[in-house]
């Protein structure tokens, strides 16, 4: 019997990763590319062809049975990028039909983060749940909300924005031209805008958030203070998200969950003091359980192979 | 052939009112008899017994079909209603199994907003629609989520308290024993509260969501000033909710939303104001198209009707 293997591809506004991702997660191949040294349907070609070759390499055992994209922007609906602020390309961009015409075989988009939660359900800690919230904490607040089973998509296919909720009214200028949105305070650009209101330190390339976790680590007082501010923000916000939808579980993801425990414990704090009570003492607050170089991979890949389920 | 009838049933915290109801919506017979002057088994067997009667008077022609019960604190998946602050019942009542004995077909609960939101679905505005939100401002802010055609019931049933989501940290004490949640601002009692604080008048029993409705009908600024704060608040809070699950419409039902253009217009101002941009300009928000003494006997019914779709 041939081994289907899926091809799940991640396109970052650097990047673009993809790989042969079998029916149990593994991924037999993978390889990456930049995204943006050509234009839309240049990469396309580009990285189907090298999908080609590495099927082929893997011998006749080997079968291709999709493609599952992971994109910012991605509309599961429309099988398009739309208007992505962080990529080269403008407007509306076909990706699935693109892949189509290249590989002929059946190609499936959705956003970078929603791409994530599937990729936590069928592989990572979220197996066997049917409901949960899964947040990245990278440079912005991406999520992915699962509901009996099934992702959101909303009726345009744009639901699962909650890094852009208001959580200061007239607070941080934010990236989509509003103010005091979630991720201008949780994410990792966030935790550094914190940090250097706080020790008043003029802007400095060097001060990332791995820096302020190197900081908290030496017991810094301004870095423990400024993700003790993070975990206040993002408990009060997640406990006000489980009013929505009430998950079993909460993943963090991303580079700024990377700093363990001076992120998880103020998060759980602040969001089991904010919880209406009859959710109190039953949602985790857990890591993602996926490894950060393969999410992305297996999260697209995902896309294919729930539809199995 | 026989006409199949589903018993809708609406326990409030002071009448039970139930109905006899077909696939297309028509309530054939109804009627209603106080909640609280009895135990739950025994309001369960007044209640059955005048709905055999009912069945029988409307003659052969009918079968009951199945019992669908909107209440506070109903739990859809235990078929219980649990701890609910404003019945007499403490504690778990298994509403569904008491009834399925007195009547012997299948009984299915959920809580009252959430059949609302079912009924609006199949016998109101939302007809075809398959992603809304539905809002009801009585006494409290009660909410039902439909996402892709179906309830949100989140993994232990009580998904979709909207009401309880926290807008105002350290804000108006709230029922719920937390402070600042949105039903404390966005509700009947929450536009009361508001008049009191900005009009200066002590606690008055005569004020309330009708009065203050007449006052701005006269133009009082006080009055109007309370709907324009209101609709601030519930404008920035449906804005937030919208990066949940992206839906088509919002549905405002209850007494505050009949005060018609005074809480729609500045609701939908604000609501356009603090949206996201990749959703402008394509949400509505509505009023409820349920007759308001219909609606959770319509509502109850749908839960029965809504599985044959």
């Amino acid at each position: 019997m041939k081994t289907a293997l899926v091809a799940g591809i991640d396109i970052g506004g650097t990047n673009t990763a993809f790989g042969l991702v079998d029916r149990q997660g593994h991924i037999h191949d993978r390889s990456t590319i930049p995204t943006q040294s050509a234009s839309a349907e240049e990469l396309v070609k580009e990285v189907s062809g090298e999908i080609k070759k590495m099927i082929l390499n893997l011998g006749p055992a080997f079968v291709l049975k999709g493609v599952g994209i992971g994109a910012p922007n991605g509309n599961h609906f429309s099988g398009c990028i739309e208007y992505a602020p962080n990529l080269k390309w403008k407007g509306i961009i076909p990706l699935c039909s693109y892949f189509e015409k290249e590989l002929l075989v059946r190609a499936v988009l959705v956003n970078d983060a929603k791409a994530a939660a599937l990729g936590e359900m069928l592989f990572g800690g979220a197996k066997g749940m049917k409901d949960f919230l899964f947040i990245t904490l990278g440079t912005g607040l991406g999520s992915g909300i699962v509901s009996n089973g099934a992702l959101i998509h909303g009726h345009d296919g744009l639901a699962g924005e909650v890094g852009h909720t208001v959580i200061v009214p007239g607070g941080r200028l934010c990236g989509c031209g509003r103010q005091g949105c979630l991720e201008t305070y949780c994410s990792a650009s966030g935790i550094r805008k914190t940090y250097l209101q706080k020790s008043g330190i003029e802007d400095s390339l060097e001060i990332d958030s791995a820096y302020i976790f190197e900081r908290a680590r030496q017991a810094d007082p301004v870095a423990l203070d400024a993700f003790e501010l993070t975990g206040q923000w993002l408990g009060l916000a997640l406990a006000n998200a489980v009013c929505y939808t009430s998950p079993q579980a909460i993943f963090l993801f991303g580079g700024l969950a990377k700093a363990g425990d001076f992120i998880f414990h103020p998060v759980r704090k602040y969001f089991e003091m904010n919880l209406l009570k009859i959710y109190q003492g039953k949602i985790e607050i857990l890591p993602s359980q996926l490894n950060e170089g393969d999410a992305a991979i297996l999260g697209a890949a995902s896309l294919l192979w729930k539809t199995e389920l």
